[in-house]
C-alpha cells in the first residue's frame, strides 16, 4: 500500500480495509508513509496498528512525529506501546524528549522497567552502555543443550536477539554458544563442553564507534558488553552497529566539509541551525584567507611589472588545494576504517613524494604546452610555472598527508583536516612558493 | 598473542606452543598479524592452523598474500582449504586471482562445487547475485516445527546463517521463519501456520548497494535473493552488507575528493596507480581554472587602478568554494543515505537561500569591520565587499545544492559534484560576480 492508497482509505473512513492493508506493511515503510501524512492522519493510522507493530513504528519515527503522537494518545494507549518496546529503544526515545513528555512516559512505565531505564540513562552518550540491549539469553555451563533450548523457548520470545547466547558464572562472562551450535549439537552435551571460551567483548564505557567497528571487523551478530566488575550487562547487536557506523560516517563527512556535525537530518535541521553549523568554519577560513590576500598585496609590484602573473593564481591555488584535499581525504578515510595508522607516517610521506613528482611533472608539462601555445612560446614562463607547479604539488601532498595523521595522534578528529582547512592553509603556502620562484626567476 | 610473540615462537621453532596459542586467536587477528610477517613465516603459521580456521584466514587475507600462499601450498593442502570455504567466498577469491592460479584452484575443487562456482561467476560485478551466499535453510510449509528443527540439526552445520529460514514451494519463496520463532513455537505447529508471508527480498541482478541499504533500512540479519523466475537462489547476510556499504562510502568519499575510486587500500595501491587515480581530475580542474585566470586577466586594468582589489580575491574564492562544498557535501550524503531526493529540489533551494542570507550577512559584517579597521574606515570598500560576499554565498549555496541533485537525476554519481568540481566552477563565478560588482560600484 502506498501513501495515496492510505490517504484514500482514510478519506473514505474505510478503517477495516486500512487495518488489513497495514498488517502486510513493514513498520519501516509505515514510518516512511507517515512523513507524507498530517498529524491527525498519523494518529488515526497509528491507532489501527497491532500492538507489536505500533511499538516498532513508534521506535522508528523521528522525534517531532513522536512528540505529536504522544500528545495525541491517551495514557492507556501510551502504556500499551511502552510495554511492547525494548528497554534500550525506550531509553533512546526518552533521551530526545522534553522533560514534561519524559515524565508522562515514565508515569505509564512499570517500576521494574523504570529501574532498568534509569540504569541505562546513566551511561555517557556515545558509550557502548548507552546503545546496548539489556535483553539477552544467558546460560550456565552445567546446562545440557536440551536445557538450554528449553530455556530459550521459555524466555526467548521477548529477546531481541537470541542468536548468540552467553554463558555466565556468578554473572561473569565465561563463554558463548551460537544458537547454530545449540541446534546442531547432541541434546545431552553440556553447554560447558560446546561453548567457545574465546569471547570477544566490549566494556560499557567503550566508545560506541569502537564497538561498532569490532562488530564489523569480526563479522559478529552481537557483542557482549561487560561492566567494570567483568559482569555481563548487555549486548550490542549488528543493526545498532550499522546505524552507529552510518552516523559516524555522516559526522565525519560533515566535518570534512566544514559543517559542524548534527544528529538530525538535513530537513529536520532548521535554517537558523544550519547557518549556525556552517558559519564558524567559514568565518575562521575567511579571516585566515586574508593572510593570503595580504601576501598577494605584498607582491603588488611584481604583478605590476608582469601582469600576466595574476592569471596563474587561480590555477595554482586550485591545483594546490585539490592535491591537498585528495590526499587528506584518503588519509581521513584510511584512519576511519583502520587501514592507516600514525606509525605509517614516513611510509606515507615517502609514497606521496613519489606520487607528487609524477603528478606534478605531468601537470607541469601539460600546463607548459598550454602556456607556450597561448603566450607565444614564452619558454621561460612555462619553465617557471612548471617548477612552481611541481613544488606546489609536492608541498600540498606532504601537508595533506601529515596533518590528518598528526590530528589523530594528538587526539583530534582527523576529519577536521579535510578540504576547507587544508585548502586555506595551502592557499597561503602556494602564493608564497609561486612568488618566491617567479621573483627569483624573472628577477622582479 | 601479538606479532612479537608469534615471531619469537617461530624463531625458536616452538611450533607446539605456537599452534596452541593460535587456537585462541580470532582469524581476523591472525590476518592482521600476517601483515607484519614475511611470506615464509606466513606459510609456516598457516600450516599450523586448524582446517576451519585456515579457511577463514584464507578468506580474510588480501589478494597479494593469498597468491603468495597459494604458490607455497601443495595441491592437497589447497584442497583442504577449498573444501572448508563457503562457495560465495571462493568466488570472491577467484575473481581476484590471475588465470593460472584460478585454474589451479578449480582443479582441486570437486565437480559439484565447481558448478556452483561457475553459476555465481556469471552474475555481473556489484550485483546481489555476485555477493550472495548459496548456503541457506529452506523449509516446506507442511513441515512441523519439530521437523524443521530436525532439518536444521541435520544440515545446518554447514550453513553460514541459519537464523532465518525460508519457506519455498516448487523453489518459489513463499514465506520466512526466524529461528527465534521456531524455538519459541509449539513443536507440533506447522511451518505454514507460523511463517511470515510478508518477506522482503531482492533480485539477483539488483545493485549490491541497494540490497545492503535494504538490510540496513529494515534491520535484517539476511535477505533472500530470487532469480527472474522468482525462485530462491541465495541470501545476502548482514556482515556482507556492512562491507558493501563501507566500500561504497569509501568510493563516494574518494570521488568527492576527486580521486578515482579504487577497491584496494591505500598501501595496496602502487605509486603509479595512485598518480593515475588522481591526475585526471587535477588535469581537468587545472585546465578549467585557466578560465578564471583569463577572466582575472580581463580585469587587469581595474586592478591597476585599485590594486587593493587583488587582496580580496583569495578570501572571496575561498569563501565561495567552502560554502559550495559545505552544501554539496550535505546533499551528496543525504542522497546516499536516502534522506534527500530530487523532488525536494525547490524545498532545498528555498532553504539554502535563507541559510545563505543569514551566513552571508554575518560574514559580510565581520569582513566589513575588518576592512574598516585595516583600510582607514573605507566604508564604500566595506559595502562593496559586503554585497559581493552575500551574492557569492547565495550563488555558492544554490549551485552547490542543485548540481548533486541534477547529477543524481540524470544518472551520474552525485559524489562527482563535490568540493573539487564545485570549487572550480565557483571560482570562475565568484570572480565574475566580484568584478561586476566592484567595477559598477567604483565606476572602474
Amino acid at each position: 500500500m502506498d501513501v495515496e492508497q492510505m490517504t484514500a482509505l482514510l478519506d473514505r473512513h474505510d478503517f477495516k480495509q486500512l487495518k488489513e492493508e497495514l498488517e502486510s506493511m513493514h513498520p519501516v515503510d509505515i514510518v516512511d508513509a507517515f512523513e507524507e501524512l498530517d498529524k491527525k492522519q498519523r494518529t488515526l493510522v497509528f491507532r489501527l496498528l497491532a500492538k507489536e507493530e505500533a511499538a516498532e513504528v513508534f521506535t522508528d519515527m523521528n522525534s517531532d512525529m513522536r512528540e505529536d503522537l504522544i500528545n495525541a494518545l491517551t495514557d492507556s494507549e501510551l502504556e500499551e506501546v511502552m510495554d511492547e518496546m525494548y528497554v534500550d529503544d525506550t531509553v533512546d526515545v526518552l533521551e530526545e524528549m522534553p522533560a514534561n513528555v519524559v515524565d508522562r512516559l515514565l508515569m505509564v512505565t512499570d517500576e521494574d522497567t523504570r529501574q532498568k531505564i534509569n540504569a541505562l540513562l546513566q551511561y555517557p552518550e556515545d558509550s557502548a552502555g548507552s546503545i546496548m540491549n539489556i535483553e539477552y539469553i544467558s546460560l550456565r555451563k552445567e546446562m545440557t543443550v536440551a536445557d538450554a533450548i528449553l530455556k530459550i523457548r521459555q524466555v526467548g520470545i521477548n529477546k531481541e536477539t537470541i542468536y548468540t547466547c552467553y554463558v555466565t558464572e556468578k554473572k561473569r562472562l565465561i563463554g558463548m554458544v551460537d544458537v547454530k551450535d545449540l541446534l546442531t549439537a547432541g541434546e545431552s552435551r553440556t553447554i560447558g563442553e560446546i561453548m567457545d571460551e574465546n569471547v570477544l567483548y566490549a566494556r560499557t564505557l567503550d566508545d560506541q564507534e569502537h564497538v561498532a567497528n569490532m562488530i564489523n571487523k569480526y563479522g559478529l551478530v552481537a557483542i557482549p558488553i561487560i561492566d567494570h566488575e567483568d559482569c555481563l550487562v548487555g549486548i550490542v547487536t549488528v543493526d545498532d552497529a550499522m546505524l552507529v557506523l552510518q552516523d559516524e560516517t555522516t559526522e565525519d563527512i560533515s566535518m570534512m566539509a566544514g559543517v559542524s556535525p548534527n544528529e538530525d537530518s538535513y530537513f529536520e535541521t532548521s535554517v537558523f541551525r544550519q547557518a549556525k553549523n556552517r558559519t564558524p568554519w567559514l568565518m575562521l577560513m575567511m579571516l585566515s584567507s586574508t593572510v593570503s590576500g595580504e601576501i598577494l598585496g605584498y607582491y603588488e609590484n611584481a604583478m605590476a611589472v608582469m601582469p600576466v602573473l595574476i592569471t596563474f593564481i587561480p590555477m595554482l591555488m586550485g591545483t594546490g588545494g585539490n592535491c591537498g584535499s585528495q590526499i587528506s581525504t584518503l588519509m581521513i578515510r584510511g584512519l576511519a576504517v583502520g587501514e592507516i595508522e600514525f606509525r605509517d607516517i614516513f611510509k606515507v610521506i615517502f609514497k606521496e613524494i613519489r606520487v607528487a613528482l609524477m603528478v606534478g611533472t605531468l601537470l607541469a608539462i601539460v600546463n607548459g604546452i598550454r602556456i607556450c601555445l597561448m603566450y607565444d612560446w614564452n619558454v621561460m614562463l612555462a619553465l617557471a610555472l612548471g617548477i612552481t607547479m611541481i613544488a606546489v604539488v609536492i608541498m600540498a601532498k606532504c601537508i595533506g598527508c601529515v596533518l590528518p595523521l598528526v590530528a589523530k595522534k594528538i587526539g583530534l578528529d582527523p576529519a577536521i583536516m579535510a578540504a576547507p582547512l587544508i585548502t586555506t592553509i595551502l592557499d597561503t603556502c602556494t602564493i608564497l612558493v609561486y612568488f618566491n620562484i617567479v621573483t627569483a626567476f624573472f628577477k622582479l
